[in-house]
């Protein structure tokens, strides 16, 4: 088993709040995260399969072609993109770093097998000081 | 002369558009960057301040201080804010990384000459690939 | 199971040695890191807590509680700080990478649980070329 | 268990391609990566050892002699190198992330026994997008 | 004037070498990098260009224009390559990073004047401890 | 002209205090970096020499020849020292950035001059967040 990982990134606005929330409750639970107006970040993803190592390539699956599916499928959709209202795997989800790898998780599981890896990690980074793991359940 | 520089940085929102183009044209001249639903970075901001060695304490200008300032009159008002509509010194300008750095010079300048420093360069990166330096006309 | 790390950091002297060796042998086995007048470094401290996403929040732990524990139980004892002389948790131990990390696991496992989350590692980067991971026991 | 992680670098040359293709197949198959006339990489190798902290002296394993060994048996034989056709322990293999990770975990791990660690982790990133780790198998 | 910089990168293989030069006198005054079968790296270019703010923009110029421009006639040329063999402006050139970014100002510059703004700085960093800066003559 | 810059770094201790003080004095202008127990860190060096390009080696110094340089003069001094102790060319001074910049210049101008170039920039980077240029008075 060896495990390979790719590097991509996206920049985005989002906010955390609840509907159910008001402002008030909104401010207490998710601080400065929750201005009505939106903020945004520089995320850094990083997918990392797993797989055996195919001895006619060298390679456990090709980075180029994993490079493509992870913009094809993640990157296109978030990138310069507002988490909340645009992106249709987050919808009617809170745009929490967690719910965001969980949800980039189950977007690329199933294609990744079809290349012929095992999605192993995903690991998205907010902020150079904050970051979410997710190895699937 | 020696040049001190403090990195503070803030995660913000923001869209380039001008409200007298129509949304294709503000396309074809800002690209995504137009979004209207917004989009957002991790700014990284550098303030590089110039002057002599103080014999008295070996600094050109307290650092504690400089930070405080670039915190109360800069990083307070564009973190975790919508740079169009919520950042007094931007009001009405393009939200460019340009303008943002001409703008956050003009806000600081008098005050750090009042530290007893000159502002030499205020350097503002987007993202890792961009980035604007001014130092001043 | 989703795993959340907030990264802090900060600045210290310290010194490898044993009372009971001689400077001649605390040289040998700790070479320059042995240097009586004390060195130092900028710590990078990576704090991995592992949980599952409360619904309500989106949140394995809110990462602003975490960064307030760290500062308050690790940060604060250990910043602009000499280990070896002023720290209780490291006192009479020797000050080496591993044996901090330990410590930090130590000072905040409990803490961490009562929060709702399980401390899964604690990271210690002493330079850019060496690095301590400890996993509790 | 502590795990300790020591960062070297080396800078080489080398080209993805199999001999029995042709060079369109090379090019289909390996990209730009396949150019005959080589190109090259600042490579950062990770090298992550496990074991017990040895009491006298706070250590898993000496990270200087840890250094030391890396240098002497991975870094002197990649560093302005060709690794298809210089590098012993390459010979004859494709010169992919995957398989350079492999082979420094074969090169290492019976010396890191000696020293009284068990390697855990070859880490080595080719760019700062890609990435292999392998674990031994 | 405000000063704009994008960041790009190459990976390229080269040697250091003069034909009229002994294998021992190129060892000599080259070290290591002159070996006869190459070595690499992964370069990373900064191009600054200096202008007035475009009132109607908001850009020095057009952050995408400069990326598409330095893509197309710098890292096209040198991505993947061999920078003794393959590239057009450093045909026998020593290869060394001074004349790398002379060489890279020299295909730019013309043509960044007519985007409308001024080249300022050419700087090529070939590690993360050695990089070459040209500001013109 | 042409510029090139060698990166390197060194581990110390230091304390920023003024033995005509009060413990309560220091504290009010130097804040946690008057600790009487010291606390170090991890300082970067950053060393610019310019000069014109030599046809010979298309460099404008050996930059192996600048590393030893900045090595033996600079870095064996400061490396796992005390900064207010043990180093002879910041003897008696404030041990803040400044004066280190500064005092690290008067070490090498003349001898970057043997050597055939000019001493153009001496950058120290205290943290991430700080730092110190000087280029000479």
């Amino acid at each position: 088993m060896v495990y390979i990982t790719r590097r991509e990134h996206f920049n985005a606005a989002h906010r955390l709040f609840r509907s159910d929330f008001s402002e008030a409750e909104n401010l207490r639970v998710f601080g400065k995260c929750s201005n009505p107006n939106w903020h945004g970040h520089n995320y850094i993803l990083y997918v990392t399969v797993k797989g055996n190592v195919n001895p006619d390539t060298g390679f456990v699956v090709n980075l180029k072609a994993l490079s493509q599916l992870i913009r094809e499928r993640i990157i296109e959709k978030l990138d310069h993109k507002n988490i909340n209202l645009e992106v249709d795997f987050m919808a009617g989800q809170l745009t929490s770093t967690e719910n965001l790898a969980i949800a980039i998780w189950e977007e690329l599981e199933s294609e990744i097998r079809k290349m012929g890896g095992i999605l192993h990690l995903v690991k998205v980074e907010e902020t150079e000081n904050n970051s979410v793991e997710y190895f699937g359940n």
